[in-house]
Parts: C-alpha cells; sequence; structure tokens
C-alpha cells in the first residue's frame, strides 16, 4: 500500500525540498498543496530540461521533456540535485545519464492494475472473437463456436508489477502460466518459469510482452524467436514498441505463423500514415493507453508524493532505477 | 468432476437402458460408442417428440423436437420412460409435462465456464471501450482515460453454476460482487446478498442476468426495476431474452438512465428484420453463442454419458428438475 498523503495528514517533513516540477502544470497545484511551505519552481517551458537551478534538489520530471538530450550530460550535473522522481514506469525515454549521479526513482506498477485489466481484455476478445460476433441482421444469427481460457497457456514475458496483476486475474480461468523474468525475484505459486525466451514464445498460447526496453530487450521478439511459436498464437505489447521487430511480426501474421497481435505500443508512435498496422485484419491496434483509467492520475500522484515524502523525511526512497539493469 | 466414460472403462452397466435419442446423428453415434452392447433408437425426424416406442425407457432430447408441443401430455405419457435427459440447462423450451411422469433432469452448469468468460469479455470490452479504441489512422492516435473494473459493483442476477463461474473470475479484479439468489443455496465468501432486485440493480455497475427463465422471472427487468439503476449501468443478458423488457430496456438507453446492453439472447431469437438492437449504438447484440466454446459439444456429452451411467448402475440422477422451481 501507498502511504497516502492524506492519511499521513499535517505531519510536516523534516525539511520542504525545493522541487523543479516538469510535470505541467495541474501536477505543479497538487504540489503547491502538499505540503504548507512549499517551494515549488515550475520550469520554464522554452528552457531545456537540464536547465536546473543550483538551489533545487528534487527534480520531477517526464518524458517529452528529454527530447534533443545529449548523450552525456550537461557540465556540472547533477548540479544540486539529490533526488529525481520519474512520473512513468519506464525509463527507457530519458538519456541514460538521468539516472546517474543523483538517486532516481520512476513510477513503478502504478499501471499495473489497468494494464492488466487490459491485457486480460484482449486476451478474452481474442479467445471470443470479440470484434467479429456483434451482428447487425438477422442473417447473421448463427452458432459459431468460440475460444477459451481454460486450458491455454499465458506466457508471460517479464513479471515485474504488471506480469503479477496479470497472472492474479487470469489464474481462474484455468490457464496455465508460464512466466520468464530477468534477476532473482521469485515467481508466484501457479506460475511455471520459462527457460529461455524461446521457450515462452513455444508453449504460449496467449504471449504478453510487460518487461523493460533495455538493450538486451530490443527486438527480443524477432524473427528467429517467432519461429517458435504456435500458429495460432496472440502477440500482445503492452510495453514498449521497440521489443517486437515489427517487420518480423508482420512477415509470421502475414503467412500464418501466428495467429494475432494486439498492440498498444508500436515503434514509433504513432506508426506512420499508410503503416500496415493501420489495416492488417490480425492486428488489433490501439494508440498507447493501456496504463491510463479514470483513477491513472490519482494513483501516480499518490505514489509521487509517497516518495517526496520519503526523501523530505529521509526515509528510503522506493523503486529506484538501477541503471545498470536499465530499469 | 464428472466422471468421463474414457476413464469408467469398460464396466459394463447393470442394465443397458433402451434409448431414444432425439439429439441429432452425431450424438447418437457417440451414445451408441459409449456401450458395448447398445440399445440407440434413433428418433425419425418426421415424428412428434412424443412419439416414443413403449419399450424405451430413457429419452434424450433437445428444444427444436418440441415446437408444436402441446399444452398437455399425449394419452399414456410418459409411456415408459423412467429418466429423460435434456442437453440444454435451461427447461423453458420445453412443454412443462416433459418433466412430470418421469425422472427428468437437464445439462445444468455445462455452459459455465464459456459463459462466465464470455462475461467477463463483455465487461471488459465495456470498461475498456474495445469497440471504439482500435485505431486506423495516425490522427486516431490519442489519449483517452479508459474504465476499470476496480471498484465497481458486479450484480448477479443468479448464483447457479454460471454466476458462481462469473463471480470466481471476476474476483481478483477488486469488484464489490452483489448476488441475488432465489431459494436456499448459500453464496461463496466475498459475495454479498441483495435483498431483492431493485436494490440490485441500483447497486451494480455491470448488472448480469443468469438465471432461468420461468413465470416469475418473465420481464423481471423492467420499466419499473431499470428506475433504480445508475445512468451509467450496464446491462448484460447471457441466459434468456424474455428475462427483459425489450421496450423498457430501449427506452430507457435512448434516455440516457443506463449506459449499455450486452445482449446474447433476446425475444424472439433473432430479433425481426429492422429490430432497433441490430443498429443502436448502445446495444452490442450477438447471436446467442456466449454458451459455445470448442469444448462444449464434448463437456455435454461427458455430462449426458455420466448421467446415463448413474441411471444404468442405478445411483442417484444429478441434476434433476424441479417442476415447481421450473429449472
Amino acid at each position: 500500500m501507498i502511504d497516502s498523503p492524506e492519511r499521513s495528514g499535517a505531519a510536516e517533513p523534516v525539511r520542504t525540498p525545493v522541487i523543479v516540477n516538469q510535470g505541467g502544470r495541474k501536477l505543479g497545484e497538487r504540489l503547491a498543496a502538499h505540503w504548507s511551505r512549499p517551494q515549488i519552481l515550475e520550469h520554464p517551458k522554452d528552457a531545456p530540461a537540464w536547465a536546473i537551478p543550483p538551489h533545487a534538489d528534487v527534480l520531477v520530471t517526464q518524458p517529452s521533456a528529454w527530447n534533443g538530450a545529449g548523450q552525456s550530460p550537461p557540465p556540472g550535473w547533477p548540479f544540486g540535485l539529490h533526488f529525481i522522481q520519474v512520473i512513468t514506469a519506464g525509463v527507457d525515454p530519458y538519456p541514460s545519464w538521468l539516472f546517474e549521479g543523483a538517486i532516481a526513482a520512476c513510477a513503478r506498477g502504478v499501471a499495473a492494475i489497468p494494464v492488466s485489466e487490459f491485457v486480460l481484455a484482449t486476451i478474452l476478445a481474442y479467445e471470443k472473437d470479440f470484434d467479429a460476433i456483434r451482428i447487425h441482421s438477422p442473417s447473421q444469427w448463427k452458432m459459431r463456436p468460440l475460444g477459451s481460457l481454460q486450458g491455454r497457456c499465458l506466457g508471460l514475458a517479464g513479471y515485474g508489477a504488471i506480469g503479477r496483476a496479470i497472472a492474479v486475474r487470469a489464474q481462474p480461468f484455468g490457464v496455465r502460466i508460464v512466466a520468464l523474468r530477468r534477476g532473482s525475484g521469485p515467481l508466484d505459486a501457479n506460475v511455471e518459469p520459462a527457460s529461455d525466451f524461446a521457450s515462452l514464445v513455444a508453449e504460449a498460447d496467449h504471449l504478453v510482452l510487460v518487461l523493460p526496453l533495455t538493450p538486451q530487450t530490443h527486438h527480443i521478439l524477432d524473427a528467429a524467436a517467432l519461429t517458435h511459436a504456435k500458429n495460432t498464437l496472440h502477440v500482445i505489447n503492452v510495453a514498449r514498441g521497440p521489443l517486437i521487430d515489427q517487420e518480423a511480426l508482420l512477415a509470421a501474421l502475414d503467412q500464418g505463423r501466428i495467429g494475432a497481435a494486439s498492440l498498444d505500443v508500436t515503434d514509433p508512435e504513432p506508426p506512420p500514415e499508410g503503416h500496415r498496422f493501420y489495416a492488417h485484419p490480425k492486428v488489433r491496434l490501439t494508440p498507447h493507453i493501456s496504463w491510463g483509467d479514470v483513477k491513472a492520475t490519482d494513483r501516480l500522484v499518490e505514489k509521487i508524493f509517497a516518495n517526496l515524502d520519503r526523501y523530505a523525511r529521509r526515509e528510503p526512497i522506493e523503486d529506484i532505477v538501477d541503471p545498470a539493469r536499465g530499469y
């Protein structure tokens, strides 16, 4: 549970930090309302993200601020910054040097509920052929057998907060769940470990990509990996577009070597005008919206405020980004 | 668990019954293969369903055989029949006298898995606005907040095998589940009882009709019941069309007093050409297919054979229809 600022009550932080806000006006207003003596500096829109005043000790930032950032940090970086909070779960949109020098945390797990719901919606829509079964005339009133989740294999590439939330929701459907997790974190009961990515692809009826984009995972689902797939495989990407070699995916779909793809992310976003994803009958394309539900902003703000409170009270920061792992 | 005929092996029934099959040629072949000395009588297609040879002791039948049956049984009914097995879960399509005179069983629960999956697909599709979010051009690449199941109220009108299967699958999504059950059967943990149908309608964000059609439940969701609904209510009917007063439902949809309806059943089926269900933007109409998945026939046959085996072995029959309750 995130300690909500409301419930933590009137407890004043040990020291009110000087915070640079690059998260937009609305976030700034909520930051200003969070403490009785706030020191929030709104970042000027026309200034580069790395132009941080020397007396600021905290930075709250988001991806678009860092468009055009260089490969290496400006001289003197991170100036007086001690703590950087990014408002996204993924850290691939930022320059890697943002996470070096100061402690930097991401908003890990904040999208687990909406994304896991979206993934289950996608899986059930595929099994039940949901786009095709809706009818508009009496002549379409015909029986057709639908698919079922029971006995299918759900493959999870990644087992962080989102992967776990998917597994929890899929469990009662009687699916077999196989997951591939980097690192030493344990899987949950009834989730089988996959020995490698190829075997995960081979076993899955539904393959969900829920892993961070790093140099190691770039194009992890490529032509070679796709050779292991069942010809009915349903690929779901709710993480990052570049995890998939899109041309290899289209070739596999065209040649009937996999069944369908539900893509909420692409590379680039949006795909250019006329891209085959827009009209492919086996592709369900959505505009990177799986993370966002009506409660998403509140959840994000709660998470950020909880970390800022920890910083101010000199308690351990959560969700610190490991620059070596890249997430 | 149903005792599968395969696993029950070579055990010969105490007595091989003489069975009249009105379930079609394929079922007849499987019935004939089930015992080593079968006595299966294929019912002539042009004979009325109630024209049963006097030496038959078991009848296996299905709804369409009984079109045109009279209000009262033919003289001498049920002849030599001791056991009637209908291959549907609902018994409303048959004359009521079919369930009087001989022991009669239905295929209760055989559709619980596919129907519960279908209902969850429907609920998630509504929350995630699944028909609208699929995009076909770069200009449609826009963020929009989606709904979430977490914290919503799922109302179950009926809590038999299907209602329970829905509750089990909905539970991990963090929904509050309220159910209305006729009779004394217990609800499961974390399922709250509704005091009456009006309060069920009032509390629900998603209202699922999973109850049998009887004189008591005919038009249970009518204009009066709909006055209690939230204006975002999503009505789901996977049971029987006449449970809903369709004109009252359309009026509530048109006037924005409820949010949407997902109808897999209607009254009649199909709705006549030009019926408003076919084109209404708030109606998701499907052709009574929620029960049927790729394993439906196998599950049904297993269930029927298990009951026939019980009859032949003089063991208690399961899923006996209570004519007084009407299910």
